[in-house]
């Protein structure tokens, strides 16, 4: 319940140190801050002169490592990972990072996105007598990196070659007993920056990571770029000759942590302003405006403010649900029974409500929390959502339902607002979630458009 | 880090079931539903047939119990409990419920509370040979009543004796094969409550337990009250021959969740209501209110509303540090390393600031919070806290730092905002407070007044 | 399968140590060499200064227990448990030691045996207000202990008088701030035996756990006898009057490793010269001696060496069936899955086999293991009991069936001998096994003659 | 201690079924008879119609492996691997079944063996461009057949092709969505048996594994031969040119199962004919004769019945060392801590012994069980060794110390008997050896004699 949600597919995070620091912990708080990327596994390989050290398993980060494993993965230069949850021990192979032996030494190698031509480069490599031991996009990549890199004369010679083969969204880190070397795919369409600490670097599919861990922010890894970080310092590689890009809208509306800067935008201030927008598109006469916890918070203080309606606590909301705990039944559920979301009646009731949310997918979510709120006494409940309607699926690296089940995709407006139940029902417009987001970089929206910026 | 604060003792919830639902399963949910009142152990004990089985362990609700567990607990009734997280593997003796044998055959005990002569009553006990194999109050009850029991005729009747010898707080629940027994201390210190669903009942510290499972709230268990619950169902004895009461102020400060109600209140709308006092008696020109996650977000919103201030979202809070989360050692901490709030600097960033939190026990959280709003740019941090100055120790079960350690006892309020680096500081008055939770029921202060209800 | 055994209720060892050791880790090495008298659970209790630290969980002692673990068990003197392996996690409760606060500090107590009279003095005490929270026979003796010691001025004299008032077989050992003590029921139904180490003394169920520490063995504890162990050494009670004694004869045929030594009896020489007079009652011409390992090798030998007739190794059996191994279902049995015992068809075909085995209790067992050596290709198998008929369940602390699943107990010799498929069957006659052990000491044998001891 | 061992590396058990038996489970009681062949880490690779699911971990087969996993593992045919213990949980990709995806689907493969050259294969394939994630010769295999399976139509002519470039010791099983191959290195220097039950076959490194089982065994795969097992039945292709054989001799001294028959030969037998030949060799006037647990038994019994000296138990063995079993420090050593062997003092004391193992790796084992002999009272102890000095490392699969540490590599017969301090010892010859083991197959001594059959 309260579940269906868009779900992204991992973070990254790496250091290249000059043992100033302990390398695999600072990769366990890396990652542990970029846990709402993935909650399904975790891993962290480090470069122990030449040899590459690791763990990874299914769970979180708390769960997979502790101070015995760390103390282990002694290291100078570390990439970690985590995965989204799906299910299933026999997923255990595809946590990440990949590590291999190659022709050169050994080489761990962590991603977040989605390749689009996996399965043609996969088939490909299979027919000239390459085993795969995994499904991941990963393993196509170290293959294709290793079959480069007999041609060349170094890794990032050889992963230059491979941008060329692959297609599709990628974050990408590879660790070398001698380099730490992060790349982005030609559009940006996932996230990657850099940070430094002294003489370390840093890289991270968030931001947000560094603030922890008191790194400063350096920049945004480019679209196209290479970068390359060895005892040189750092250098980057630009394989792009057109000046594109097209970040995940996505990102913005509601995978992102909100304290998470990309591109010169703070996510929650995108947020914010997509809720002012949001309050100009589609205005009501109502008492309070709550929004719906945590990503549809920041988009409600902006439709308060913009809209001069009161915010309130409309939900609390309950936070010890882990892997381990027992869903309800549908017998339990239909019995009431609703562990995670539950009403502050005092704000609610007799009032007429907004409710903002990020974003519809199945519908019955929003159905509901408009539920919820009725029963909790509001006179009416107007929905206010933050991001357009999803009416295609992502094969960028998000697991979107299939496109039969994307309930904006065969219903308008006006039915998606009856079937949930609401009093009015209003989305973003695309131009108005462009215009939240506006700085001197392009998005990718295929999600609400169609329009996929690579084939 | 940032977990310095006050510790309520425990959670309890009791099903009196007629079949018609899954017994053990409910109870894991309300316990699951009352996880924040205690993270230490968590305990299921269910009557089956007048055998009592049950489950207790260390670590979370979800944690102790899967679908295997549950399903061997069947039962009629049940009774659960939570307990705060301490630390220690040797403390697992004291997870409860507490099932004994006695003379009349098996009976499980649960309890929310502190009573201020445990010690004595065992010595007396210990003085006739009772031997002990916990160090709960639990068992020095259950000690008492099966004393009492064979004396008289009912376990109510046991147990009426039995509070005329201890003292302090409790909250209690006792399972015998045919009954589930509800008391409450004569000063009704800790919370108690009654619900009813078809024709089962239902006993919980807090309402918002039976929100999530579709239970109608029915009444508090008054203080002095022994509710006994049986086939035919539900009667009262009342053991006070006073009409007093002091409910623990701090359940609407911190302790409880912001959705349940108790003595008639809202706990969201008392600390809204809290909020507005604190603007009236610390009002601060300022740009905009921030509250601490997540106790200090209702006050915060109630002074926003009273102060014309807009509310922001001034921290992204991590989520996801469980029991096994590694914290930073002190080395990385000075480095900076702290995983849990991060301003969102673009609400914070050139902004005079009002803080609001619920309460200050060291005052090192607070300085630290201060500093990370100082850090991200605040021009001027205002903090002002929605409860009087902690200057005495609790003896009714809440884990207060000892006398001396608490900041409030040994430094002015100016010192204290000297300490924390704030530009201004304001507590709530205990007027204020008392205000702010005004109704039929009186409170126990001891914390704030050092006037302490039981001697 | 082939688990049709007697089964001995638990083994105990204590260790009054100077320092000299570390206490935990020797304990884990006394309980360790005790582990085939329980595998249900382990526990080791610790004197840390006054303060009683323990560990006990469900398992074997290799489980139980790790290097972290050992090392928080800090103290100067130390007792342990091992308990049978029945099932069922609800049972974690029983496990022993048993550690309580009593009117004199802290004490642990863990015992081998059982009472007779449990029941009845449980209910008098629960008519006297006393709870029980395990259905151990231990909290039964730890509740009488706290009664007397409130009267007289030592343990040792609680001791005392307790023993008075229990019945049955019993070989406790009691761990207090200052004293280990140890003490055995007046017949010595149980044994006890005291070693000694530079300064140290030890107590243990059997020898032999003395030998794999480097132990002195010093002597039995006698029937009736408290032994206290203080900073003055060793000092002894002789709380019986009468000489009798009464020490489990299936100590010798089959619980006891056949390396310990027990009143003045290797276990080993006793089981072999048990095998000569067996072959002297049952002669019989024949190729082959095998024994059913583990327990009918010893037997085995002697019987080979009386009858000259070669011993040979007639079974591999399969070492590695721990607690989670899965038993093959009775569906995979049927198709002929067995994994524990396997003939070596070299040695048994063509052969006439003499087939040695310690006991006869459903007959269940035999059957399999003649069927065995039959599709070996054994000619004829003659089986050979070096125990009496077992026709009496006991009730001082071993399982054996119900006595209406004892096969002696409704057929003759000839008709086992039939049921289980072989050419002959002898038993040993009580004599014959009376004349094995044969010492300063009696025997009980009231499962093969229905004569109790104690009543 | 007492681990001075050589350590074989795996065993291999496979089924194609007729859907007639529960595959996972036959296959986990084929590995658990193998148990001993290997306790480092267990896995079960079944073929569910065409996908391959699997489960491997490190651990025994009865941890790895719980009803929940088999219930998930169902297929028509399966593979099971056991491997030897060594340490670190870093080697969990080391576990097998190795389970890739190649250009014709899901493969499963399974050995046991070592390649010789399997470093020089590697890096042939890396300078190609290969990846590897493991350091088994399994995935070097695999690579090479995915790589000849592109130019040939059938799996087993890929497999033939691969078998003219690995050299070295190997059984090697492989599964496939419609076929289960097994085969067999050129000389057979490690065992591989064909079982048959109803309409279903079976592979298995040793034979005993279908005793357990009621499966028939039907004979050895040959050397060099590949079988392949698919719905048309079974298939023999024979690659071996040569008549040659080379069985390692140590299977029968100590690696198999005493219940095995390899070659037509059954263990046991081949041990008990050792003993016999020794007592030849190297008589000697003694009182008894002891065989050191376990796999010194067969040879004493032969010794004993050649030599006319009784055969007695010498030795106690603890059973219950399992995996978490914390072995005693140096120090506790030293203080006379010893708990896997005790000896029978009745049998020993006054006696003059003859002592039988199967071999003396670096003599520090057989130095404290000599000393333990006699501090046990042993007036001479007479060790014989049913096997010839072990001089040379094995590269077959062995993992025999380095040359080095191997004390017949750098001391005389009599300073070897010097060092561990016997009265007298004695190796089998090597003629005698081959003798014991006789018949129409020839064996690898090379550990013996140096002379390496393949280089």
């Amino acid at each position: 319940m309260f579940s269906d949600k868009l779900k992204e597919e991992c973070g990254v995070f790496g250091v290249y140190n000059n043992d100033e620091f302990d390398t695999a912990r600072m990769t366990y708080y890396g990652i542990f801050a970029l846990q709402h990327r993935g909650q399904e596994s975790a891993g962290i390989a480090v470069n122990n002169q030449g040899t590459i050290l690791y763990r990874k398993e299914m769970g979180m980060v708390s769960e997979v490592f502790d101070d015995v494993v760390l103390d282990s993965l002694k290291g100078h230069s570390a990439i970690g990972h985590v995965r989204y949850s799906t299910c299933g021990d026999s997923l255990r192979e595809n946590a990440q990072p990949l590590v291999v032996k190659y022709t050169k030494g050994h080489m761990a190698i962590a991603h977040n996105g989605n390749l689009t031509n996996a399965e043609k480069l996969r088939e490909e490599l299979e027919a000239q007598g390459t085993i795969f031991q995994t499904t991941t996009d990963s393993e196509v990549i170290a293959a294709l990196l290793s079959k480069e890199r007999i041609k060349v004369n170094a890794i990032e010679d050889a992963l230059k070659e491979v941008m060329k083969i692959i297609k599709g969204a990628y974050s990408l880190l590879v660790l070398t007993p001698h380099k730490l070397i992060a790349a982005r795919d030609p559009l940006g369409i996932r996230p990657l920056c850099i940070g430094k600490k002294e003489d370390s670097f840093f890289v991270s599919s968030e931001s947000a990571a560094f603030d922890g861990l008191g790194i400063s922010f350096v920049r945004d890894v480019e679209p196209g770029e290479i970068v390359v970080i060895d005892h040189n310092g750092l250098r980057s590689i630009q394989t792009n000759t057109e000046k594109k890009s097209a970040l995940c809208a996505f990102e913005f509306v509601y995978f992102a942590r909100p304290d998470s800067v990309m591109e010169g935008l703070e996510v929650y201030e995108a947020r914010f302003k997509a809720g002012r927008i949001l309050a100009q598109e589609h205005p009501i006469e109502a008492d309070v405006v709550v929004g719906v916890p945590d990503s549809g918070l920041a988009a409600a203080q902006g439709y308060s403010v913009e809209a001069g309606i009161p915010i309130v606590g409309g939900f609390m909301k309950n936070r010890y649900t882990g892997r381990t705990f027992i869903q309800p039944s549908q017998e339990l559920r239909e019995l009431g029974v609703n562990m995670k979301l539950n009403p502050i009646r005092s704000q609610i009731e007799g009032k007429r409500v907004v409710m903002i949310d990020d974003s519809i997918v199945r519908g019955t979510t929003s159905r509901r929390i408009v539920q919820l709120l009725k029963d909790a006494g509001a006179l009416e409940v107007h929905v206010r959502i933050s991001s357009p309607p999803v009416k295609y699926s992502c094969y960028y690296g998000v697991d979107t339902a299939e496109r039969k089940h994307l309930v904006a995709n065969y219903m308008s407006i006006q039915e998606i607002g009856d079937m949930i139940g609401a009093d009015s029902l209003g989305y973003i417009s695309e131009d108005g979630l462009l215009e939240s987001v506006k700085g001197n970089f392009n998005f990718c929206t295929a999600c609400f458009s169609g329009d996929y910026p690579v084939k």
